[in-house]
């Protein structure tokens, strides 16, 4: 058992925002608001992965308002530092992982996030692109590379990866492009790859501190360098993931 | 018209190495044979894509061999860029865009590749990853980011992008992830952004010069800014897209 840290981080990692024949944040509306709690009165919401953030503000402000809670896009505010320094809750939303990236190391916002996480235990949620940048490096996300960051290394709020909207092979398939297990199994090929946690479109990771938990209807594939992938259920305990260092 | 330019580039650029229910580089062999000649004795070989470089040589050494060529490998010899520098002609593989591009930067094989292909002619066939690489740059991979290069610019051989393994959109999927015309309109969102050829398995282009024709049994989608997505026909002259600058 490697030691516990210091880390209350609170983090609720969705693997996507819509599920098919859902609404936006529909499937996940009972663990957000789980999670936030009523102490949380305002997001601050991080719209940077798409291009349009008013449009995108005002769909994610119009969803949390349903829920009780106000949202305050970063895009908004004079100083999107300042805003993320007095967040009470923080919600990076999905779309392209390597221009949200590149926009948070643009505006200056990995350190403050991160020290708002890790150190203040600021709640933080985040949805496809924006789980994929909570986690080590974005090395397993399913976006094309439309732009280019200034490296592959995110928020490190978790030491691992994550590869959201995971999806099995489908054996009937003609296209001859990687299978998304192949791409994982490639990455495993490079010296600095971590374990990759393949979130199922409708599952959820719920981490409090140094304990993580699989939440949603669907189990996880677990991949790890080395060994053959394998399955979790939803209520598994999955912190052993924690215990490499931050 | 734009004013014709010196090169005398000569390119063959696969979409995919096997095509579902055949060989390697079966579907694109009489056009390999075509492309190379019978003036080509020897094609030097990057094996970079892919880990397991002695394997993937053997493969290609193989399949060379039966249309009538010996293939030398950059990773066989004391010097990879004196093995470019002495080619008479150049074939890099598929496999990880991001590991293929890195690893041509390391090698420091990005600048004789370009003297070799845009100053003295020597022909240049890409396949999947090696098309992406021959292009302005890798934005339009569909290959997971598993290692970070130092830039995505690549060889710039053709001053457009293409995207290899062009899927269309399954009407009745269930996966909420990005569409491929999806993930490219969203690099039309971006303001470095490059018209994209999108290659559906079994396409080929073929570059000589300033002209550049589609071959293979199957058309091809050209996205532009801005504009609609227009199909075209194996056959059609695709030339225009050269006109921009190298
Ligand atoms: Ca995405
Ligand atoms: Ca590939």
């Amino acid at each position: 058992m490697a030691a516990p840290t210091k880390s209350s981080r609170k983090l609720l990692l969705l693997s996507n925002s819509t599920s098919h024949g859902g609404g936006y944040l529909d499937y996940c509306e009972q663990q957000i608001k789980d999670f936030l709690g009523r102490n949380v009165k305002k997001v601050v919401f991080v719209p940077y992965a798409l291009t349009d953030r008013d449009w995108y503000t005002d769909i994610a402000r119009k969803r949390f308002a349903e829920l009780g809670y106000e949202v305050q896009s970063v895009h908004e505010c004079s100083s999107p530092v300042e805003a993320v320094e007095q967040a009470e809750a923080i919600f990076i939303g999905g779309g392209n992982t390597f221009r949200l990236l590149k926009t948070l190391y643009d505006e200056k916002l990995v350190e403050p996030i991160r020290t708002q996480v890790l150190k203040h235990s600021i709640p933080y949620i985040g949805s496809s692109a924006g789980t994929n940048v909570a986690t080590a490096t974005i090395n397993t996300t399913n976006d094309m590379p439309i732009t280019c960051p200034p490296t592959f290394e995110a928020l490190a709020l978790i030491p691992f990866n994550i590869n959201p909207h995971y999806i099995d092979s489908d054996p009937s398939s003609k296209h001859m492009g990687e299978t998304r297990e192949k791409r994982i199994m490639e990455y495993h090929e490079e010296a600095h790859c971590r374990p990759v946690l393949a979130l199922r479109e409708g599952s959820i990771l719920w981490v409090e501190g140094n304990k993580t938990t699989l939440l949603g209807g669907l189990s996880a594939r677990l991949f790890r360098k080395g060994e053959l992938p394998a399955e979790y259920s939803p209520g598994d305990d999955l912190s052993f993931l924690l215990t490499a260092g931050l």
